[in-house]
């Protein structure tokens, strides 16, 4: 567990959220030298497809990956960090938050 | 639910971690005009003191939560809005991240 509880308590939501994000990715990423982890474009491609289906299917864009993975990979060293795949969770958490509001004005009127 | 599936398939972990971003931030996040959802210093402490207590505890300094809040309120409006606080998670994760790869190593040795 990432995160070493003091007491005999379970980890909050959120921490298990974090921890989900570093699993998630290390379910996918390989080590690249120097003890460093981090996806290619297939394992890229697989996380989504298999923890991002839902949005992936949304992408008409056949290439979608090709420009995801162009867009996170901002060391441009051909593989995505876990910096860098973290800006893909943020970004996507902040589009469906953006949804979820939306959701409960439109439950208000 | 945020992450509407189109087959009766259940969230991935991802998604659900994304998810719980959302609800954990909006648990303690109220109205602050405009149908703009934040955080006030109170609501970040509480949201701190009950999800990121291990956190909180291992800051020695009395001040940590002003120091944070200084930190993620970029607008300097008074308040942490979602895209604030999800840097603060991955602040953190970033960091956990770290602490995980290194207990990796250390396994190996």
């Amino acid at each position: 567990m990432v995160f070493r509880h003091t007491s005999a308590a379970m980890p909050s939501e959120l921490e298990t959220a974090m921890e989900s994000l570093i699993k998630v990715f290390h379910r996918y990423a390989t080590n690249v030298g120097k003890e460093r982890f981090a996806l290619s474009r297939r394992q890229l491609k697989d996380l989504m497809e298999n923890e991002l289906s839902t949005f992936l299917q949304s992408q008409k864009d056949p290439a979608a990956v090709d420009k995801i993975m162009k867009d996170l990979d901002s060391n441009c060293d051909g593989h995505v960090d876990f910096e860098e795949f973290v800006s893909l969770v943020v970004g996507l958490s902040i589009a469906c938050e953006h949804c979820y509001q939306n959701k409960m004005k439109m439950g208000k009127k």
